[in-house]
């Protein structure tokens, strides 16, 4: 029996993991010391309450015979109608008209993005954005596919352009961007848009974060440009929209006219998800079909306000310290400078045992990332202060 | 960009999906009949009170600020110890000691039946019964590998033994069996494993009906045989055990001492899920935490006996009626000849227009399947005594 060998060409363990281990490790050495957590992408806010009111009812209908629900609808991959319509309203608002067919309703956007790739051959360039979200990488390499990276910098804003030179089968977009909070308007997305559609390429676009765009000439979909339909997959998540981390959902687009090698990618989804996968939850679907109703949007956006108030404490703090930054205005997500020249992971194990503070070293997102540091939004208003306040007192004492 | 072609090599669709499609059309072309459906295999009994307090309760915690929880714990693959420990537990009452590391919670076994594929070279030969499960068939066409078929027919009682020219690296074996509910004793198991260990194979048991488990000398966990650890691969799941179909719940048990080509399985399998998967919800595996409590076990003990005294409700009727049948007592599938020597599919469309019964033709499980058929014991009492008072007179009738 052969292994896959691959998986011995992976980094020893999944970023987010070793960032957790050391953390646990620290707080079990230092059990008195208060650690707060900048790091993982974890929302803190409860659920909404129409979302919680969603879910008891849906739970009481779990517990009697006359409104069990078991497995999803067969029609659209497990996927309650109520749920899908939810989503199409929400993309008929930003000028995306969808059917019900072309959007399938995942377990949050994680397992999308890696599961995925089954439909391509292993003998595909990929091209991924340097720095980025580590699972892009990761899983190419469990699959033995070749990589290519597009430089992110402070040159191009963070937001690589596509190169005539450079021939990639399927590209990763990430907007706005997991680390660096930088966002492409609808005009960029337009030029990897032709790009794709010239070089009969896939673009995966993931729109993780696409709720805390503000600017208006940013994209909130890829579908707002023309022709994205004919190359793009979105991958949608509820998580960050809606602090759905620890209740899992999402729901990831698959165009009808996408097509490649005559092939309806569409179909071949649908097919993969039938035969590898058997829905999501009803009483997950239940709460996340409530989420873009006009009481919905109203909740979460009073979460999405007290996370932007977090990113705008952080980035008064770096601005007082004059340290570099980017991100926290459409994104949850600080960029910033690590100070004094320090390696990303020097910078994590300072900021760890001298401010009790955990963050995530730039470097784990890419080779362009050493040097630089995510802070994120997430917390609560008490401990991002409090943070600040350790961060400054521990860069002001040298 | 090339897809990956093995796709095309599928059959047009899951099997359940076409099962579920010309039912639909069914209906909608007669809509004034009652068609009652003995086909897929999904429950029909709420879920039990103990379980519909626990997940009321951590609905509450995810809107409340304190008890809000947002990604599972790191330390076991999103994981909740209470929820591991009651697997130990359960696992523990069978005889079977395992950490917690070992316990892998899924959103379901067929989920994780696809993905552990992940692990594997393409290069490898895999050993299918027939007929069985259609998803392991389809997950292995979709990657390309080879598959050899171990034949399963009223000769060997439907539980097909290891054959010394028979050199394969993956071996499936589902006990009790879908669809035919033949179950393995732990004295057959014993011969497998050790085939397994002396040909450097691994064993992915399908432990998804285990609970209907009645007779003493029959493997409730292929752990109950010495070496397994060594070999095997349990996949387990709510979905029958306690109702979850609409829940999505399972854990699959890596072992330690799983090593193959110098890996430790169970590591690769953390890394392939902390990369590509984000965990259970919180409130699904709260849920799932009080199934194997006394109580817990009383109430699915309850629901257990209702699908039973279906069987057996369709076990009568079939005798009454001269037709041979396996299954029924260990297992909540029937699998009978199809009468007259009917072909499966024929025998589904009479059975569907003329009783308007819907049950999953063997055929689609396989080509030993053919000429056979399977009913589930998962319906309503109601239904299948009606059901069987159909099946009756339209057989009666000729």
């Amino acid at each position: 029996m052969k292994i896959n060998e691959h998986f011995l060409q992976l980094k020893d363990s999944y970023l987010f993991a070793t960032v957790g281990r050391k953390t646990t490790e620290y707080k079990n050495a230092h059990p008195d010391r208060k650690v707060i957590r900048l790091s993982i992408g974890d929302v803190t806010r409860p659920l909404a309450p129409i979302v919680v009111r969603a879910m008891q009812r849906a739970v009481e209908d779990m517990g009697r015979k006359e409104t069990f629900k078991g497995y999803g609808p067969d029609q659209y991959c497990y996927g309650y109608d109520v749920l899908i319509d939810s989503i199409k309203g929400s993309y008929a608002r930003k000028g995306v008209t969808l059917s019900s067919d072309e959007v399938f309703i995942s377990d949050g956007a994680k397992s999308d993005l890696g599961n995925i790739l089954d439909l391509f051959s292993a003998d595909n360039t990929v091209l991924i954005p340097d720095p980025v979200y580590p699972v892009y990488v990761d899983t190419n390499v469990m699959a033995g596919r070749r990589i290519l990276f597009a430089d992110a910098t402070e040159e191009n804003g963070f937001l690589p352009m596509p190169q005539e030179g450079v021939k990639a089968d399927i590209i990763y977009l990430c907007s706005p961007n997991n680390p660096t909070g930088a966002a492409y308007s609808k005009e960029q997305l337009r030029a990897w848009v032709d790009y794709a559609n010239r070089n009969d390429a896939v673009i995966l676009y993931d729109a993780a974060y696409e709720y805390f765009v503000q600017d208006e000439y940013l994209a909130r979909s890829i579908y707002q440009v023309e022709g994205a339909e004919q190359c793009a997959i979105e991958f949608c998540s509820y998580s960050k929209t809606a602090g759905f981390t620890g209740v899992r959902c999402g729901y990831t687009i698959v165009p009808t006219a996408l097509k490649r090698g005559g092939a309806s990618l569409k179909r071949m989804w649908a097919r993969r998800q039938s035969t590898k996968f058997n829905g999501v939850s009803y009483i997950t679907q239940m709460g996340a079909s409530v989420v873009f109703s006009e009481e919905g949007e109203r909740e979460i956006a009073e979460n999405i306000g007290y996370y932007r108030r977090n990113a705008a404490v952080i980035a008064s703090c770096l601005d007082e310290l004059g340290i570099w930054y980017t991100g926290g205005k459409n994104s949850p997500y600080i960029w910033m400078k690590c100070p004094d020249g320090m390696q990303s992971w020097a910078f994590f194990d300072r900021l760890l045992e001298e401010a009790n503070v955990v963050g995530t070293p730039g470097s784990g997102f890419g080779k362009n990332g050493e040097g630089y540091f995510r802070l994120t939004a997430f917390g609560t208003h008490e401990d991002t202060q409090e943070a600040c306040r350790r961060i400054s007192a521990m860069l002001r004492r040298g």
